[in-house]
């Protein structure tokens, strides 16, 4: 890959001119800003700042340059798609230091910069425009994401590694297993799915666990995927999908489970939800959701957000208590699988990279360069703890038939 | 006991008076706001209320009946420790009925009395009024305590029970490991106890995983209880007791450990709680707190909180984010072990009324039969869910040196 992040894309009109004291005075504003980046940042004439320590970024134009100091976190990625900023070794290296730098920087104010530094509020989540922010990620193209997810289930999700050094099918199976045992299912239940992506957990559920699936989606490409899949497992009859937003989900299940769904749900919606699951979970139901979350309430990093996740906004804990608190359930267990998503994500990008010249070719370069630098930055926070992986699991708060220890989950 | 419940306290000089139509519409408007309550009420005069089932609720005198009306969550304790009010039947029983009857009327707003019926403000928790506080609780005499706490190690929060039937001795050992196993305690290590009650944790730690504790505590009598038994064990070497608010704690700790205290730290404290740890512990630093919750945020039963335990109020989890969030730490674990504490409470119970007669004759009747019930409605409200038990367990945002899974606690 580094010979790939050599290339430079496009034609550069200001490649070969000087920069001016202007010029050179916003790389070191900037870099003043970000403290101990570790790293050093070269302009197109080779004017440089920040430290040698052998990692080196390069801005080859001008407008790059006055562009990433206006607003880095949207920038940046948009740059670095279009190969007018170029990163000499390792990616995710790269974005770690920056990661802390940006941290660093932030929590002592480090430059006027910051007060300018600030991510947009996210798009709206309505009924209609959740569809939309849906569309724009998750109907990219199966035949895309079947590159690099697990070919298994096609979980674009957290998978969950209890032995190191798994393959991601068996963690992706884990995950499911994970998930099936907290929610302590039984064959002849009836289970809810919210946002069931191409439908693996749910296949895995009433395969491996007897139960009877009702999963909604309002992704039309996941949805269809899904059901053909189902079929030709010969489940059709145990697994229906729906093609509807959650917000109209209606009749009563014995669990209640969402995987990869909360992140796009979005706060001003999470009584909403919590409404839902209280008209359907019966009441000796459990539910579990399992999502990206924050350490703090955040917006989203704004380049993810435009261009890669609409309308993405994962959730502090407290955040997430608006789903629970107002409508009598009681949560039983959180766990926090932040490092499985590290690990989840290098087993993407690496598999990622293996295509990614196919991608580049079907997609074009700035296509396969962002999704390259979203898997990247993504393992760089998940690892640096700048994003969590929340699973939580809830009851009705009444209900008593509950086990006694999470013995039940190591057996 | 159901003898005992029958005893008559104190002269009525109604006693033998009629009921007027008064007295006998307010006995129905009570009844009427608690909708299914499953008992009958009886006044002085043998008027009655409710429905037939056995279980009866006698009312011996107007004012009490005035009272009770007025604020039954605050003067029934106070009309139940003087014997002005008796219940034939099962005492927690009644309550669990109770509560059951409150949720439902509180919810259906069943009355006007349930806009009458609120629980005021707790009572404030600045250093000099928590120190209060403490002493009216926890310095009623070790000697009380020990009468009906466990003999090993005085632990007087919610024991562990993972198999059923132990012995109320072997799951407060548990507990301690099981606290012990989620901070991956080693030998040498530094660990940090804010409200160490009578000391049997950190002496556990200290004894079993070889860690050097240093514990606070703001009640006298807890304190040198403690120091003389770790003096005795010949662990006053490894074990420091500190007179002193969690507000002072000061120096570098491994591990964090709190179990118990949050219930009396008060949400506005929250922040601060947040900044002491921030302050102690050590980068790959382990941190736990276990507390009494509840589902939503609610203050204290007010009987409970005047009467009892000066100043307590368990938190929501969505309160208690304010000690992480902020901060930038990451939460890791959240257990809730809420029917371990009605089973704490059970034996608790069954030991104290062992000994009812004894505290009896020492403290009075009004007194033991307080304590009685205080004992009684815990069982009764963390078996009906209003009570939550919280362990969670957190390390600073940036800490990898975490377990890929909990299956280390039980194994």
């Amino acid at each position: 890959m580094s010979s790939r992040t050599h290339t430079t894309i496009g034609s550069d009109p200001r490649a070969g001119v000087s920069t001016t004291w202007f010029d050179r005075w916003l790389l070191h504003s900037m870099m003043a800003a970000l403290p101990g980046a570790g790293y050093e940042v070269e302009l197109w004439d080779g004017s440089r700042a920040g430290n040698n320590t052998g990692m080196q970024v390069r801005i080859r134009d001008r407008d790059a340059l006055w562009q990433v100091v206006r607003n880095p976190s949207l920038y940046f990625g948009d740059l670095y798609s279009a190969g007018r900023i170029e990163v000499d070794g390792d990616l995710v290296t790269f974005l770690e230091r920056t990661y802390a730098a940006l941290d660093a920087g932030r929590r002592a104010s480090a430059s006027p910069w910051w007060k300018l530094w600030t991510d947009g509020e996210p798009r709206p989540r309505t009924i209609s425009a959740a569809r939309k922010n849906i569309e724009q990620h998750y109907d990219l193209g199966n035949d895309f994401y079947s590159l690099w997810l697990d070919s298994a289930s096609m979980q674009y999700t957290c998978a969950y590694f209890p032995q190191p050094g798994m393959s991601l099918e068996a963690a992706q199976r884990a995950k499911m297993d994970h998930v099936c045992r907290k929610l302590r299912l039984r064959p002849g239940q009836r289970v809810f799915e919210a946002g069931c992506g191409w439908g693996g957990l749910a296949l895995h559920m009433a395969r491996e666990y007897g139960v009877e699936v009702r999963a909604w989606n309002i992704s039309r490409e996941q949805i269809r995927f899904a059901a053909e899949r189902a079929r030709s497992a010969g489940l059709g009859g145990r697994v229906t999908y729906v093609e509807d937003d959650y917000r109209n989900m209606c009749g009563e299940c014995d669990a209640f489970v969402s995987v990869g769904m909360l992140e796009h749900v979005g706060p001003e919606n999470y009584g909403g939800l919590g409404e839902v699951i209280g008209r359907c979970l019966a009441p000796r139901g459990l539910g579990l959701i399992h999502t990206i979350g924050r350490n703090r309430p955040e917006v989203m990093n704004g380049w993810i957000e435009r261009r890669i996740f609409p309308g993405a906004q994962p959730p502090a804990l407290s955040e997430m208590m608006a789903i629970f608190e107002p409508f009598g359930f009681s949560v039983l267990d959180v766990e926090n699988l932040r490092l499985h998503y590290a690990q989840t994500l290098r087993h993407w990008m690496a598999r990622y990279l293996e295509v990614f010249d196919q991608v580049q070719a079907a997609r074009g370069s700035g296509f396969a360069r962002a999704w390259h630098l979203y898997l990247a930055g993504s393992v760089a926070a998940f690892n640096a703890g700048t994003m969590q992986l929340f699973q939580v699991l809830f009851a009705r708060g009444g209900n008593n038939e509950l086990p006694a220890t999470r013995r039940h989950l190591y057996e």
